[in-house]
This record gives C-alpha cells, sequence and structure tokens, in this order.
C-alpha cells in the first residue's frame, strides 16, 4: 500500500459527515432488515456508473438523471427486497414517492435522493412499506462504524457477508480525506456492470468532472473485470458521493491529489469487487485469471473475462480438476485472435505456483501438485500469450451445486 | 412435412453406398465402444462447417484441409475418447496415422479419411490403439442400420441417448435421395458450432458447391441457434457426404431439386440440432425461445440465443419458475436495442399456453398456471419485440445439479 494511504476501520460512515441506517420495512422478506439509507449532513457532488442493460430498472432511470445533472445529492436509499425493474409507471412513481419522504424528512428536494433496488424482478414494491421504512431509517441514523455495517447488512440478497472497507489518504496540502464503500452482489453478475450496488462516500472536496473521470477509470480495472454468471443485471449501480467534509484544497485538476485520491478509491473498489466474486452464489472458491502477453488491453481484458466467465472452467474450480483445455478453449472461444501453440498456463494459490502448459500443450506437470494448488479457497490461473506488451486480471467463482440450488427457487 | 419428403429408420447408413462400424479401442474409456467408422463404397463430394475456436482441435485442421480442398473422401473414423485437441504436433501425426491405417485397408490416399475426435483435451492418443481400432472397424462395417446406430452410440461421449435420423426426398425426375445423418453433443455446446461432432451421408449427386451452399446455410438455422453451456468446443465438426449413388440428376443449380434437398438436410439438422439441445448434460428440458417482431435476423437470432444461453435463466426452467425478470434482462444484455416497454412474453408446452408479460410488465398471470406449463420436459418462451418484423429460434436445456456433478469430475 502506498505510503500516504491507509486501511482504516468501517465503510460509509468512515468519512467526516456522513451517516447510515438500516431497518426492517418488510419489502419481501420478513425477518431481516431490508432497508438502507446513507446521508450527508451537508450537499455532495456525485458520479456514478450504471448497467448497460437495456431494461434499465426504475431507480437506475432515476439515478442517471440525478447523477448526470448539476445538482446535489443528499441521500441514497436502498431497498433489497425488490429490484423495481420491468415495473413500468407504477414503478418509477415509488422512485419519486420514496425520494419524497425521505427529502420531506430533512427539508429537501426529491431529485437530492438517490433510490437503488436489488431482488426479485417484475414485482411491484408497496409504497406504504417505503415510505414508513424512510421514517425509520431517518430517525436511526448514525454517524457511528456500526451504523454503516448494518446498512452493508442490509442491503445483501443472497450474499453470504456483508462488504465494506474505508481508507485514509493523505493529501499534499497536509489534509486527510476518507473514503469508504459498500456493495452488495451475488448473482446477475458480469461484466459492464452486475447486480451489484456499491456505495462509495468520501469527504474530499473534488470537482465533479474528476469525481466521474476518477470512477470511470477505475470501473473498468475492478468492476467490469468480475463475472459470476454472465447475466448482466437490470439494476447495476457504484455511485460515489463527495462531500468536501475533509477541507481539503479541491481537487480540480490531474495533479498529485487527483492521483492519490484515485489510488485510494482504486484500493476501495478492486477490494469491493474481488468481494463480489468470490462470494458468488454457491461459490466456494475466489477464481482469477491473469492474462499478460497480449497484444492489446482490450485483447488481455476479453480473454481474462472469458475464461472465469466459462462455466466448465468455473466447473473445472469446484472440482479441483486441472482440466487445463478448458482454459485453452475459453480463450480460443474469446474473439480474440492468438497462436494456440504459443500460450503457457500456470496455476498459483497459496498452496504453490505450478507450470501446466507450455507453447500449448501440457507441461507433463505433476496431477496430485496441481490439484492441490486448485483446491485452495482463491485460485489464480495465469496465461501468458507471448503475442505483445498487454495484461488484465478478472476475477469470478466456481460454479457449485448451490449456484443451481439458489437460482432454480429464488422466489420461493 | 413436405409432400415430397418422408422420414425413414436409421441414420448414416440409409442412403445408398454407405456402411458403418463401431469398436471398443480402449482410447479411454474401458467397456463401451468409443471408435465408430463412415464408408462410402464410391468416392464422395464433401462439405462442412467448423469450429470458430481459435484453438482447433488437430482432427478440425485436419478435416478443414480436406473438405475445402477438390479431392473425393471415402472414409470418416471418430473417436470418443480424447479429443485431441491441445496436443501439438504429435496430435496431427496421429490424425496422418489414423487416415493412413484407413486408407491403406481400402487401398486408397490418406488425404480421403476425415478424421474426428471428442472428449478430453490436452491427452494424447496412443497410435497402436487407434491403428488396432482402424482395422477392426473395416473388418465388421455393414450397410445395415443397426450398424449406423452402433456407430452413433460409440461416438457419445456424456450423451445420454444416441441421435440419428433419415429421410427419403422425391426428385423432380422421378428419382429418390436419402439423407442420413448421427451426432454427439452434450457439453461445450454454443453456438458457432459446438463439442459436437455430426456426420450426414446423402446418396444425392450433387455437386460440391451446392452441398457446401445447403450445409452453410442450414447451419446458421440449427446447429448454429443451440447452446448448452455457452463454451464453444476446439472440435465442432458438422460434415456431409454425397456419393451419387442415388443417380439422380446431378444438383448444379438453385432449382426445385436443390430446394428439396436442402429441405431435407435442413430437418435432418434440425432434428439433430434440437436432439443434442435437449440432451446437454444434466438436463432435463428442452429449453425453445423463439423470437418475433425483431428489427432484424441477426437481432432477432442474438436475443434468442441470448435467453437460451442465460444461466439464470436455465436455472428458472429448471426449478419451473416463472421468474419473468430473468427473460426480460437477458433480452437487455443481449446488445441488441429495443423497447422494454413494449416487449410481450409468452410460455408455451404441451400443457398450454399463457400470456406472462405484456408490454414490458408482468400480465397478471396465474402462477400456478405458469408453473404447470413449465414443468413440462420441453418449454418454449416466446417473445415479441413489437420492434420490426423478423423471427428466429434457438435450442438449449436447463441448468441442473447434475451439470455441476458431470462438470467438476469429468475427467475422473
Amino acid at each position: 500500500m502506498k505510503e500516504y494511504m491507509k486501511k482504516i476501520d468501517g465503510g460509509v460512515t468512515a468519512p467526516k459527515g456522513f451517516s447510515a441506517a438500516a431497518c426492517a420495512a418488510g419489502i419481501k422478506y420478513q425477518g431481516r432488515t431490508d432497508m438502507a439509507l446513507i446521508y450527508s449532513d451537508k450537499p455532495c457532488v456525485s458520479a456514478g456508473t450504471f448497467t448497460t442493460n437495456v431494461v434499465k430498472a426504475a431507480p437506475v432511470q432515476w439515478d442517471m438523471k440525478i447523477v448526470h445533472g448539476d445538482g446535489p445529492v443528499r441521500a441514497v436509499v436502498v431497498n433489497s427486497g425488490i429490484a423495481n425493474a420491468a415495473t413500468g409507471k407504477p414503478g418509477m412513481e415509488i422512485c419519486e414517492k420514496t425520494a419524497e419522504a425521505m427529502s420531506a424528512l430533512y427539508g429537501g428536494k426529491r431529485d437530492e435522493v438517490l433510490v437503488a433496488s436489488t431482488g426479485v424482478i417484475g414485482m411491484q414494491i408497496d409504497a406504504g412499506k417505503i415510505t414508513a421504512g424512510c421514517g425509520s431509517l431517518y430517525e436511526q441514523r448514525s454517524d457511528s462504524i456500526e451504523a454503516g455495517t448494518q446498512a452493508a447488512q442490509a442491503i445483501m440478497t443472497t450474499d453470504t457477508h456483508k462488504k465494506e472497507i474505508a481508507v485514509e489518504v493523505s493529501l499534499s496540502d497536509g489534509k486527510t480525506i476518507r473514503i469508504g464503500g459498500m456493495t452488495k452482489g451475488s448473482g446477475m453478475i458480469h461484466p459492464n456492470m452486475c447486480t451489484m450496488l456499491g456505495f462509495v462516500t468520501t469527504d474530499a472536496a473534488i470537482a465533479k468532472q474528476w469525481l466521474q473521470r476518477a470512477i470511470s477509470e477505475i470501473v473498468d480495472h475492478t468492476f467490469n473485470m468480475i463475472t459470476v454468471d454472465g447475466d448482466t443485471s437490470t439494476n447495476d449501480t457504484y455511485v460515489i458521493l463527495a462531500n468536501g467534509e475533509a477541507g481539503n484544497t479541491p481537487i480540480n485538476d490531474i495533479g498529485e491529489d487527483y492521483l492519490r485520491f484515485r489510488e485510494g478509491l482504486f484500493f476501495v473498489s478492486e477490494y469491493l469487487a474481488k468481494e463480489m466474486a468470490g462470494d458468488g452464489e454457491g461459490a466456494t472458491a475466489l477464481f482469477e485469471c491473469c492474462v499478460k502477453g497480449a497484444r492489446s488491453l482490450n485483447d488481455a481484458r476479453t480473454l481474462a473475462k472469458s475464461v472465469v466467465g466459462s462455466s466448465l472452467c468455473k466447473a473445472a474450480i469446484y472440482g479441483h480438476d486441472s482440466n487445463f483445455g478448458r482454459f485453452l478453449c475459453a480463450l480460443g472461444y474469446s474473439g480474440v485472435s492468438f497462436d494456440p501453440d504459443k500460450v503457457d498456463i500456470d496455476y498459483e494459490s497459496a498452496a504453490g505456483k505450478i507450470a501446466i502448459v507450455r507453447g500449448g500443450m501440457g507441461s507433463g506437470y505433476d496431477e496430485a501438485e496441481a490439484t492441490k494448488i486448485l483446491s485452495e479457497n482463491a485460485v489464480s490461473v495465469q496465461v501468458d500469450m507471448h503475442m505483445g506488451g498487454e495484461s488484465a486480471t478478472a476475477w469470478g467463482c466456481d460454479l457449485s451445486y448451490d449456484y443451481v440450488r439458489i437460482n432454480a427457487d429464488y422466489r420461493s
């Protein structure tokens, strides 16, 4: 980690001036929290990236209008029961009502409130439940670390654990800023944003265009490099709010402080992305593919994503089976042109590293050793294409019985 | 079925002048047949389509050279133990030895013999076993229906049943021709050819260019519209041999007889493609998606394939779960642009038909009725995009626990 950066406790409430809350609004599930709030005492500039799916959930449409506009943001209201996608006009009215309810509580305008949803597609949300939930969230909000953690738990669907992180970054003017984030992922996770909701807060003072530039640059190397099942969801949202409470000289050019801020945001984003990949539905292992020696960055990304996205490669990882032909096969159908006779492949994990393929053919490796390396809960398949100088890393997870179990009866 | 066509018994030995055989050569599996021969008494013209994977198995490279050349073909030798992919020069030498062994038996040249392999990638084939197998196959060859069936069984890997079919077509000169085919599929099945091997024989007299045109036109509507797991294999091969033994006026233009021949080949190809999709690894149901009202044929194909290729849609079919948002989601991330508020979706099966989505939203349908329709072993999801006049159908299968079980320990 860079000398100007350190990891600190907490998540979205770690930066100054942000509070959070969770409540059980009974949107769909019973006996668990299912709504979360992130709230800033001061107006924030916002930036974000959203799903590329043509079918965009109502809250995605709502948020895109706000984040791509010029106005301030004060709050984000999330529910994890119903995705509010494929819900037509009534779905958009729910976004309006949610934002109205929250903004009325703090005395602001409805277009300062972002709304996010995840869960089942096609069902309508009960307006009464969501507005009641807003009241409860606003009342309970707190800037404690625990409040941030409770929010991170409330946004989970089939996630097995909450995902949050925070860092502190020293800027060149001696001021320190903080960046905190939380995500939920699990199913419908695929490059170009996922069934993932991610929210980052920072107390840095930074101009909107530089905030947007940082998040756009980072998403291509982090969230857009993970896949669970190849299904790009209707609801993917990754948003950052900056309230300027750290009092630093505002970041407004590509100087040292922008680079430090970006490094901090990169650390937070990469951590959250990898956490999501490794906690994919039914996953027993984080499955990483590093490609080097590609002709272009785009080639490297495409190749790495093809491997971690392949059902057959994922099933091989689940079975700890060194069926290297499947990795070669997934490289081969990625759409990237290369010389198959040049490809080298290694496996690496906490149990060691082993050469598997040399010049497109099996290296005559020891099967027991390969199986041992593939049996760890984080496994890396490292490919050298010998075609050029570009590299990229993608993250996914194995394909298990539980993925099928979870998704065959998700709604019940 | 057209009045000039009828289904007949058998497979690749149904057309005149073709014989077949199977034997247990012990290439990899024990206690089962694992090699097959198709043999023609007379020289054949050939045509075919092959995998688009950059990593092409040695037999694919061998066959492409022959099929894209001008010479005659007399035989196809298949093994179902080892794919002979990622095997470098030794792998190509196995193809040469196989073709030499077979051509020596009937007294011909090695470049008249096609070779096909399916099974594990990255292992080398034992040359002694394969040449011994050639001897046994040639000796046992027979033009009986049973011999064709035995060949169809010998090429299976994780297929649960053999796949063969034959038709008879009356041409305008009063002659009848026959077309017979067999395939194996199961895993690594995805558009742009699959881990599928398909072989078709015909006694029609037809010029090479028209044979190639027919198979190319048909593959786009049949084999390239099926998917099991999105993994385009290194070995996909679909080849047709025509020996002219029916004595018809040779087909050499786009007249009535070409159209009748193509109709026959389409029937055979569509049957075999659907059989492969429905018998995908672990499948409990054939999962069809018909898209109409698309702006272009390419859009229609892309949309239909996106739905049958989605892990989440496949898991919903396995669970008989009317989670229609997943179908909308898969349409949305296909890359095709459309208006989500116009989409209609119906389900249809032997149990009935039901309207599920109207104008991009749930129709308020009866859940029990939808579940009943999705519980059949062949289920159709019918989409009207209301964007234009083009349509396409794609076929796949559901995603079950057994897919994971089969693929987590395929090599053991």
